[in-house]
């Protein structure tokens, strides 16, 4: 089997420091989080910005601002950036942090729903971010709302926007997407293209299960307060605790954990 | 079994006289082919409407019209009003129509894409539509262009905002949405709530078998120039022939065909 990349998103556009002390938003707390749970063994940060007020932003100086502080630290985890429906609005907006080149960026291939908003993913926004990544050589990770989005993405593919080896990013249990349900996971695994890599980011209870059910499969998982502010029921989550949960269930089931060397590998970044 | 409701779909919002002769575009054309397929066995016709250039519109009067037109026929026919998102833009223009107390309307329960743009229906115009076709009696019909929409549907339930029997249109082979596929609609059939009363609606040459295995499976089927300009490859469809091959293949296997006071029943309409 793989070895298990862990990818930790720390921050995210939801929550807030009323919600949970536990969630960095300046760059300084992104940063020191990431690089504490690199310690542990993630291998990829799945980056998203906040401005001074601590509202998500797509503006390129705040994740600049993350990027710089990390290099300064001479963390080796992997960059990969938000290009999310949540808070930028037109595609360059949304486009505006690719310009900093980082290795990797998230693409949603499709529409869904939010709890209180469209997860909007128009067909020609999509094309956009698409071409832009491959111009740049960032990898795309394909942010799976709802099952249509992977069929979206084997038409991308088929129209060489993007290449093998895809990586795909389960998103399951966000209110208005794809309930979080082992069938539902299940289908979807069983939906995605031989060859591909594929990791799971659950929102909810479930989260812990449904990892689990992936790391048996061979898939990777994502962890973070970004996806659950709560560690279990009750008790407020921290990067580093969901991360540390992760490794300790891979130690437990013999599955070795990849360096950003070995994800690079996996993933085909150059 | 249950007997076999076929609704015919005649219109739509895509199909121009350029593409096809056969789509009817006036009220006049639009009743006509209805009519037409409720001899031939449809018990509902799913109804869109077009202004003067054949344009798609929500304006009330060209539905008012087309329903002033079934009336004066004496067509028994379920009506069934589109609520869908390529024509209009607001809520209220989506809920325009509703005002004429339709039997039926459409209400799709989340956002997927479409070929070049989004099937966008966020969570509060959801909850809008669906409580105007409450409180004006209205059964929604439930299009599910991906599997999420199957659980938000069942959160409005929750919600008080729709009754059972719940009535669901899988609408498969949208470019955007999910794939015309037997996987998938085994998946979407078995994610659905017991009880539910379900059709399918296929775009593309999947639909003939697609709608098969509906029949076999205890579901319904919805045909029309709407989902198909195609009978067949290379032979363009009328709604009568689409219809007629349904009532053929019920007739065949030995399924009844619900009439419009039989598919009232079904569906619990007063």
């Amino acid at each position: 089997m793989q070895k298990l990349i862990i990818t930790v998103a720390p921050t995210g556009n939801v929550p807030t420091k009323e919600m949970t002390p536990h969630v960095p938003v300046t760059p300084e707390e992104i940063v020191r989080d990431i690089v504490e749970c690199r310690q542990l063994g993630a291998s990829v940060a799945h980056i998203h910005a906040r401005d001074e007020a601590g509202k998500p932003t797509h503006e390129k100086r705040f994740f600049a601002e993350i990027l710089r502080r990390l290099d300064d630290k001479g963390c080796s985890i992997i960059r990969q950036i938000s290009t999310g429906a949540r808070a930028g609005k037109t595609p360059e907006d949304r486009a505006e942090a690719l310009t900093l080149n980082p290795d990797s960026a998230s693409l949603a291939t499709g529409s869904s729903n939010f709890p209180a908003s469209a997860n909007l993913n128009e067909p020609q926004l999509i094309e956009f971010l698409a071409k832009t990544m491959l111009a740049r050589k960032i990898k795309p990770e394909l942010e799976i709302f709802d099952s249509a989005m992977i069929n979206n993405a084997l038409e991308l593919q088929k129209k060489g926007l993007i290449k093998e080896p895809l990586q795909f990013n389960l998103v399951l249990g966000v209110k208005g997407s794809l309930p979080a349900t082992p069938k539902n996971l299940f289908f979807l695994v069983e939906s995605l293209p031989p060859n591909s890599v594929w990791s799971v980011s659950v929102v909810g209870p479930m989260h812990v299960p449904l990892s689990m059910i992936a790391m048996a499969l061979g898939g990777h998982v994502r962890v973070g307060v970004e996806d659950n502010i709560f560690y279990s029921k009750g008790k407020l989550a921290t990067n580093t605790g969901l991360v540390e949960r992760i490794a300790s269930l891979a130690k437990a089931m013999g599955r070795e954990i990849a360096s950003p060397e070995e994800t690079k590998q996996i993933l085909g970044l150059s």
